[in-house]
């Protein structure tokens, strides 16, 4: 984890009970913009705890249904274009990643800019969208039935490596499990669908998509876009310590994704799917 | 609060410890989409708890600075055009709200067009529109000290109305409370940015904007989004019961808002602005 660009120190003023306020130091999330490109073109900005930038990148890319393989990117160019274009050094313009497609997969910038349009990584997104991701991305195949004592044993291990969260209070963490509960990686950031995108453009830099017999563990809530970004890299279970929405339900029923809310202690909701007893 | 609308039933099995799985029912906090439409045309669709949806229309604009007096509007008409248009009723398309603007602001359409192309309302945001609300907006003209005791006596009325979230766990609520912490009115949504807009529509189409004078308390945590959506309202304090982020505090010290966080029992954070002793 890279600590230092995720949290930043603020002088405050902290006050407790009846005594007098006193000045003091706390720990904040970092939440910053990150512009990303696709052939210098700009495609969206992001807010985002700096840190895994290219992981962003590419995830965002293919949650979005643009990349698909490994050969479909030749290049991610960091921050320095923006420097050299705008010709000074605001925080603002530090912050971005431009991502060269191959030939092959050009052809689907023009649909990624009319998606992007209505859509988003949070909060909003299109009807078109909502349609399109039905389709563009295939059910899941192989249904994941975990077993009860394997998800009991997944909130432990997230806690202990979230760093971030631990220090700031503000920020989520996605962590990607193997079905016998091993922690493959883990990512933290202020928004949860851009942990889950730094997830997912590691994996798939590491040409390791679809994240087949994955179970991924949320640190808070459960939205349709976070199920949506989970079944755009073939992601069969999702965990998560507090509440699904409705739409979320629906599109995991939908999707044969398996989906698990209130992981806390011993006890559990199973919503989507089911468990190998 | 439009509970029925805002939370559902959804049967689900249920694990407890070692015992056997059982068959149980949840309420789900409910997320759809909804069709914001400005003189027919589309401009976004949030991902939003329905229930006060033409204030959660009206609040958009006025966030994304396009409407900024009441008379810009000469109605705003609900769902049944889209499904006049679409010939099915799917839920999708019944979820639609078209704002028809009077001649003066129709001019801003196009630059909302332009915004929300690389904006959004949660998570996404353009380098351009960073810059833009900084101008856009006028910051807080008369700073809010709010009293350390009014300060501490929110949470609770606001865990009090807090019915959906008691319900479901999946709910945010902003609260709007006047400086001698009267609470005003109160929306839940999924999106803790929806429900914001809501109480900013809220105000706005009952012709008290700006919300001078008033804090808003938030059930969460505080993004830059929030604080800018907050500085839209003319709103000079928000206070939040977990943490904001590092561009939140930026936001708020720039903006002239006084900004609290983990407001917990007697103790807060005051992270922008000061109290009155």
């Amino acid at each position: 984890m890279p600590l230092v660009p995720a949290l930043r120190r603020q002088p405050i003023t902290r006050i407790r009970g009846g005594e007098p306020a006193e000045d003091a130091e706390d720990l904040l999330a970092v939440e910053e913009p990150l512009e990303i490109r696709v052939n210098g073109r700009s495609i969206a900005v992001v807010m985002r705890t700096p840190g895994h930038d290219r992981e962003l990148a590419a995830g965002f890319l293919v949650t979005e249904g643009i990349l698909r393989h490994r050969d479909d990117v030749l290049d991610i160019i960091g921050c320095s274009a923006a420097k050299d274009e705008r010709g000074d050094k605001t925080p603002y313009t530090e912050n971005l990643m431009d991502v060269l497609l191959s030939g092959g997969a050009v052809g689907d910038v023009a649909k990624l800019t009319r998606h992007v349009f209505t859509s988003s990584s949070c909060g909003i997104c299109s009807k078109a969208s909502i349609d399109a991701v039905r389709t563009q991305f295939a059910p899941i195949s192989l249904p994941l039935r975990p077993r009860r004592e394997v998800l009991v044993s997944l909130p432990d291990q997230l806690q202990a490596r979230q760093v971030g969260f631990a220090a700031s209070g503000g920020l989520h963490a996605c962590a990607l499990f193997s079905d016998a509960g091993e922690l493959e990686f883990l990512r933290e950031d202020v928004g949860r669908h851009n942990a889950l995108d730094k997830i997912v453009g590691h994996a798939f830099l590491a040409e390791r998509l679809p994240l087949s017999g994955r179970i991924l563990l949320v640190s808070g809530r459960v939205s349709f876009e976070l199920m949506q970004k989970a079944l755009a890299a073939g992601i069969p279970c999702v965990a998560a310590i507090s509440a699904p929405t409705s739409a979320a339900v629906e599109f995991a029923r939908e999707s044969g994704q398996t989906l698990v809310g209130f992981l806390r202690g011993e006890r559990m909701n199973v919503y989507a799917g089911t468990l190998t007893e």
